[in-house]
């Protein structure tokens, strides 16, 4: 259907992400010093370059761009065909930071507030002397929407999620651990090409369940369980998130109830989700499911959030979130209840905003697995 | 030997961790709001709970610590017995703080200048009405001189890397992707009881060997190929990291005298290595020793760096690093020469400071492997 064979390796055009950033400048921001790893890799089309230590920083002016590295990556950076000059660090990152403003002529630098760490921005402040304008969410925003190459790689990473969530529903079995439970996702999502895992995968049974973020515990498996399964695979540098929560045997009716609730609210969502709503108006279509059953107290967390380069990126769908959702964005619909001492039910699909509503690129089975 | 199974399980005392940082309390900073999660681990003596995503936040006074966490969270937090109390966030975060620091009179806060970004720091300021002082490195300089229970648990951990080591040796063959290799140093850390990897596992072979922070690609490896293996593993929370080198094959007489060069180097700085040398002057242990052969230029990182609830924390034994070292702190010696083209061999221990040098923890054979 939407397959990503055709697309996925298709090259984006990295001038093009500049030239975008670039028309966000203004004359209070007429160049911007990007900080933030990911924006980088983005700007860059180069996706899975630099690790985490990286600490490298990309200025952006109307006509130039330059990547300041220290020697760990400078060579690595040169050799691959970026569409930036590289500067290899010489004295710190900041001194050669401040030798190329001053050659770029610059008397203003914006920076992300977000990610530029108090004690960086003092460092920026004594050792280049321009005015440095506090920026927030350029590059983010511009990752949000994203192109089809992009919608490719983040459908390959939904893919291998599904993949093993199949293969996983049959090795779930009384006496098995969490945490084997999710050295299996982790190894079977490897297996089956993903870079790595999105975020440290999450098995949660029984009344672990009840916590929307417990990790995967020594606790074993037993029957009669609510098991809820949250993970995520990284492809080319893309990451995809998927939550499923099955149950150990024959469902009770309050399982099969809040689950039930569950189901009802991601489906009202997904039905309804389309451009133009804002963050907050999307996580109402789940939350008022909850409400008129009197359990919107028991849905604590946000109905969503962007997924690229990140596993946690714009949109935000939550009740405080002002931004509009817009076509080619790719979010989580993930609606959960949670009862201390119970347990809890999570579903979450990956969907990308197209003209008329969203296409799920989650495609695992969703109604109650009962293994 | 020095085993961690007398030890590793033995609690440390939290109460003595919150103590220790109120000794570095003063009239300018009476207070102190962490907010980098794994101090927040540390004081608390939690290491292994809150994933990368909990972002509360650990509000520490002369008298009273209180831990203030979103709903995701703060029932997790309420049922562990943890040495705070816990605040559940009540509209934000920061407002939460603002009431809390209300009802302590507090008239100043210190925060963590290298974690708090400076959209963070704006928030703060608003939103919280009293002075913001800006601290370096208080729960991390605590943080770098071990326990004995926190060394046991990095001694098990860079057991783990050891054995994995030894293992994948056996494995290790013409044709095999970086990659791949990787994926199987991966796993097998996770089936010998680490947590995770401490970090994106360093597969770099042949030319991309030359690259100190190289990932793990594609390549296949050939015969005469240099293989660097730069990896770890996280056990109960405490990090281990470990770099060897090795040929397939026969080595060259050019790859056999740079790696002569690196392990000369190491034996200099692991033999003279004592405490209160500074972090420069340790760092000079190994790089006089590629001085005096003219290759000082090809060694461009730091000897060595701390580790144990972070992959890289203080001490830095670097050639600017003006902090001493202690009895009881872990960390990496890890010189290395790199040329493009050719390739690099690093030969990386983690050692443990006492009295009179260091103990190696990393116990894999040293001499120059050709497979």
């Amino acid at each position: 259907m939407n397959g990503p064979s055709s697309v996925h390796d298709a090259r984006p055009d990295p001038n093009g992400r500049l030239k975008r950033l670039r028309a966000l400048f203004s004359d209070e921001v007429p160049a911007l010093l990007v900080s933030h790893v990911a924006n980088i890799r983005y700007l860059l089309e180069a996706p899975t370059m630099f690790d985490d230590d990286f600490g490298g920083l990309l200025l952006v002016t109307q006509t130039t761009a330059s990547l300041i590295a220290d020697s760990r990556y400078s060579g690595q950076a040169k050799e691959a065909d970026l569409v930036c000059g590289v500067e290899p660090a010489s004295g710190s990152l900041w001194e050669t930071l401040a030798r190329l403003v001053k050659r770029r002529k610059l008397k203003c630098v914006g920076f992300e507030s977000r990610y530029l760490t108090v004690a960086q921005w003092q460092q920026l402040k004594k050792v280049v002397p321009v005015e440095l304008a506090p920026t927030t969410d350029l590059a983010e925003r511009l990752r949000a929407v994203k192109e089809p190459a992009e919608i490719g790689r983040l459908t390959a990473a939904a893919r291998i999620a599904d993949e093993v969530f199949n293969d996983i529903l049959n090795l779930l079995g009384p006496g098995l651990s969490e945490r084997e439970v999710a050295l299996e996702i982790d190894f079977k999502m490897r297996r089956a090409g993903a870079d790595r895992s999105s975020f440290a995968t999450i098995v949660a049974t029984g009344p672990n369940s009840a916590y929307p973020h417990a990790g995967a515990g020594e606790r074993r498996i037993q029957l009669g369980d609510l098991i809820k399964l949250d993970f995520g695979a990284v492809y080319k540098g893309y990451h995809s998130d998927m939550t499923r929560t099955v149950v150990l045997g024959s469902a009770t009716d309050r399982q099969a109830q809040v689950y039930g609730a569950v189901l009802a609210a991601q489906t009202a969502a997904l039905e309804r989700l389309v451009p133009g709503l804002t963050g907050a108006e999307a996580d109402a279509l789940a939350r008022n499911v909850f409400e008129s059953i009197g359990m919107a107290k028991d849905f604590g967390h946000n109905l969503g959030h962007g997924v690229g380069l990140e596993v946690h990126e714009l949109p935000t769908l939550g009740q405080k979130s002002e931004g509009r959702l817009e076509v080619g964005m790719v979010f989580t619909v993930e609606p959960g209840l949670y009862f201390p001492g119970f347990g809890g039910v999570r579903i979450e699909d990956m969907v990308v905003m197209r003209e008329n509503g969203v296409q799920t690129l989650t495609t695992s089975a969703k109604q109650l697995i009962e293994i």
